[in-house]
């Protein structure tokens, strides 16, 4: 069993289901695996925002602080709206079962649809930008960098399936080397400002007035800076997998990451504004800010390489809250029941392999250029917002409890400020974010296709007393023969020890002298089995015999018969000899085995040599 | 059934096998079929050996005079050679049948093995420089070289598909349009030769001393020029698709295409020595001819079009003798017994998917630049050349038929030539042609194995007088159940049925406690079926039942009893339900079928919605 010491290898031993508790996150791990999504952002937020004011003139670039407290504002909101998401549904789910649960069914799944595809976006298009970062470095692979996302996505893949706890410890080195990176750089920023080793008069003073300058254009800015603010929702997803008392826990995790993230986006923002930095299109901002700060060093290169990272791992994001999330759409029978099921090393390995796979075909479509995809990414993510905060808002209202009003305000004002943000999207860049409109639809759809299909099922499968099966009052055995052989001898001693059956031999000869002979030579070989010969003038063995088993089946059931069909199954010695054997058993198998009322058994035969 | 609409106006309706004989070629068809290979090569042979020659200098030019001479020698050769095989061996087979029956296994082999390849070669070459053509007339296309070569191969694929007269019929107004260009081209050419309208000064007179001249770049430039021969071997491969007397007919074609193929080559060698035409990267030599012939009017552009089809048709060529030449390989057990069936349309439809399927396959690998390959492909022509004509040699010397002295000869001719030309290739173009030396071997060996594995299944499947099947004792049906359901229900009827089976449900559970509870229920449900439940520590369904079934085998095959595992598959009414259900019998199914004493049977339960 070759495969499963590949298996092995890869993922690790199986782990007991008691050991499930040994697999959940403490704080520190969990804040590096559920935040690296959120955190990357700000490596590429601001940024965001200065590419729309210097459409204007480099005069406008001031308007990044005014937005910049606008975004901290939104942040604000989202965190402390999701903390009480958190306790109000510590068993998880999000966005999805918030909106469920207080708007309805479908509100739940326009969340929960949209999360899914997001998390897919978040994968292909972090990990691009992984490898794009890695292919500059390295010109020569700069032609390989489909294989090379490709290659990362199986990486992270095969990490995750060896289970949260061990990905959680490999993976968050880089993320806190990251923050660290990114702490340094803006201390030792604002300690040359401080110092007056950087002179005053880069930037324009915060007021300066801008000509050509629009509410539409700041709006727009807006709304690039808060895609900073995608992965806020991650924590929320997946309170299951924290350590218990898991609630509390998570709740701590979002408020440390909220701040981390407050930090180090206005930390960027606030050098930027005051080096004067303008945005260009082969040097990130944070790359200028770096090499202001330090000059071409060592901590140059860290800041460099740990963004690289932690751009990469921000796709990590997705494969903890994915699965979790997919988890609850099976629970509640809106996809697949395999979801629901835990592998190996006690993560949703269904899920994680579906979101490797959906990605890299996402990449391989778009050949790697994935940066088209972010506003498609952004929108989705500020759907559920609006819709989990609304939910929250009419929970808040219904329940009253205990301080409702000021719990009704944050999610309140959580709620509008994401459909602004959702709107601003909408309005600002419909050219991009229009597919939402269609895909959106198409999955609740598929969700509820899927749901009243299980429904369906479910009475169908249900045992009672009042419809008890009719037993089966006889078997008709049907044997397709190809030739006198004691593959043929071997499933007829089969058929002959089902002693209840009525056993038809069936061969299909292209030939009618061949078929003559053939029926003659049974007739000695086997004087006790009724042999059947079609003859295919078409060389077709497949027709003549379904044509056949048809008209058996139709009799059999008419006096509640059942009718098996043995097929043959040679064993070879070695795997690559089946090619050379099996074909037309293969093809019987798969012909016959949708039919409704036909029983398929396969007897194998083993080859010695 | 869609899919068998689609392929029935693919391929059209299925023949009746009585319905063979109105499938053979009468020779007008043969010809255009069986001879495109060959006279395409007038195409590009006669420039090949300009190539070669200018490398010296453009006074050169007058030793493609001589040189056509010994190609025409080298044609006449081997034309009257393969024609002494079309009567020797009237069944076809070609080099392959010729080399084995005089000389043994291996040099049989080793000649149909490197004609197997060859035909995927011209395959993959000729479409390639077909779609060159077509891209050179529209630029536009260019990129997409690589698609356009695989639509023209699975054009073709399913053109041979619907059979060989259809094919024929469609596909040979190209060739008869080529020959009727270039004989246009060389008439008008020569009445303007004759009537003084050329200057017999472009050219350098023959016999003119030429320094730096050496006989290994002569005979560089008479190997070069022998690639024009490849495609000779074909009809001799084809023999059983001509119509009756098969090998009479066969020899008329083969004349007619060598007279018709000695003509063309050595008026176009005429044309472009009297010219002075020197070979140029970017336009052909055939071009240039007609271009000074015609100037670029209509005619010039018939010529350049019907070139640029019969190089696409070369290809068909090879899906002529390809399948052929398997069905002699298959026949004879060297490669799988699939090979040797026909289709609906009574071609060799997997010969011929196997064609289409590799030389796509090898076009994507090579990116659709198979210019490299042309020397590999001609020195696999003359393997099979030398191959058969010493195996011809060997036969006349050993049975000594009237006149064998005069057939001898010809084919010690044939032979002496064809192995020179191979071993030029060798010597002069080394570094292109090594590749043969290692995969040829390969192949050998691949035959061989393929062939002792089915010489040793043969004895193993004959029924015996003397060792016959010890009957079944009796038979443990296990029952694999998830939950009570009607499923399970339907199994249980089924295996009730079997009467004389002893059945055992073996049911898997994740946790003690639903062991327990499903146990107490089972009692109720089905007193009378023995229950086993399998602790699964690890989540896995698979591996405690496959023990479970291993233990079972075990003591069962110890008393002579057969053990069976019922699979339940549902049945659902819309194909795309499938997804939804099934996951676990699939995997059980696929685990268990390779299994050497398991008997697998599917037990069908239809959904109903």
């Amino acid at each position: 069993m070759t495969l499963s010491a590949v298996k092995r290898f890869l993922i690790g031993r199986p782990l007991k289901s008691t050991e499930l508790g040994e697999q959940k996150f403490n704080k520190k791990k969990a804040l590096a695996i559920l935040s690296s999504d959120a955190l990357s952002s700000v490596a590429y937020g601001p940024e965001q925002i200065l590419i729309v004011l210097i459409t204007i003139s480099s005069v406008a670039l001031w308007y990044s602080i005014p937005i910049a407290v606008a975004v901290l504002f939104l942040l604000t909101a989202l965190i402390l709206s999701y903390r009480q998401i958190i306790f109000a549904y510590p068993h998880g789910g999000g966005a999805y079962v918030v909106a469920k649960e207080n708007l309805g069914v479908n509100p739940g799944l326009i969340a929960g649809g949209s999360l899914l595809v997001d998390y897919i976006l978040t994968v292909a298009v972090s990990i691009s930008a992984g490898a794009d970062a890695i292919t500059s470095a390295f010109p020569v692979l700069h032609e390989h960098n489909v294989l090379i996302s490709c290659i990362l996505v199986a990486f992270i893949t095969i990490i995750n399936l060896r289970g949260i706890t061990e990905s959680a410890s490999l993976l968050s080195y880089p993320v806190y080397l990251f923050m660290l990176a990114l702490f340094i750089l803006i201390g030792v920023g604002i300690y040359k400002i401080v110092t007056g080793a950087v002179s005053s008069e880069l930037h324009t003073p915060i007021g300066t007035p801008v000509a050509g300058i629009s509410l539409f254009l700041l709006l727009r800015a807006f709304a690039s800076g808060s895609s900073a603010l995608t992965g806020v929702e991650a924590i929320s997803n997946a309170i299951p997998n924290f350590k218990a008392p898991a609630p509390n826990n998570a709740a701590k995790t979002l408020m440390a990451m909220g701040a981390l993230l407050a930090l180090l986006f206005t930390g960027i923002i606030f050098l930027s504004y005051y080096y004067g930095i303008t945005p260009k299109v082969d040097e990130t901002v944070v790359s200028q800010i770096a090499a202001q700060t330090f000059g071409r060093n060592f901590l140059y290169y860290f800041v460099q390489v740990t963004t690289a990272l932690i751009l990469v791992l921000a796709a990590n994001t997705g494969y903890s809250a994915f699965p979790l999330l997919a988890f609850s759409l099976a629970k509640d029978k809106y996809i697949a029941r395999m979801f629901s099921m835990r592998g190996d090393r006690l993560a949703y390995s269904n899920g994680i392999l579906t979101l490797g796979a959906t990605s890299i075909l996402l990449i391989i479509i778009s050949n790697g250029r994935t940066e088209q995809l972010i506003p498609l990414y952004a929108v989705g993510v500020f759907i559920p917002f609006t819709l989990s905060q609304t939910g929250m808002l009419v929970k808040w209202f219904r329940e009253r409890p205990k301080g409702w009003a000021l719990k009704l305000l944050i999610n309140f004002v959580g709620a509008l400020i994401s459909f602004m943000v959702m709107m601003i999207f909408f309005i600002t860049k419909f050219t991009q974010v229009w597919p939402v409109l269609i895909f959106l639809p198409i999955i609740v759809i598929g969700f509820h296709r899927i749901n009243r299909h299980y429904e369906a099922v479910g009475p169908q499968l249900r045992t009672t007393a009042d419809d008890p099966v009719i037993p089966i009052e006889g078997n008709i055995i049907i044997v397709p023969v190809a030739g006198i052989t004691k593959v043929v001898e071997n499933s007829l001693n089969y058929a002959k020890s089902l002693s209840v059956g009525q056993i038809i031999a069936v061969h299909v000869s292209f030939d009618k002298e061949d078929e003559k002979m053939f029926e003659e030579k049974w007739k000695k070989w086997q004087p006790d089995v009724r042999l059947v010969t079609l003859y295919s003038g078409y060389r077709s063995i497949i027709q003549p015999l379904s044509k056949f088993v048809d008209i058996i089946e139709r009799k059999a059931s008419a006096s509640n018969y059942s009718v098996t069909v043995l097929v043959p199954q040679f064993i070879p010695k070695k795997p690559w000899h089946n090619i050379l054997h099996n074909q037309s058993s293969l093809l019987i198998r798969n012909f016959l085995l949708y039919r409704k009322n036909i029983i398929v058994t396969t007897v194998p035969y083993q080859l010695k040599e």
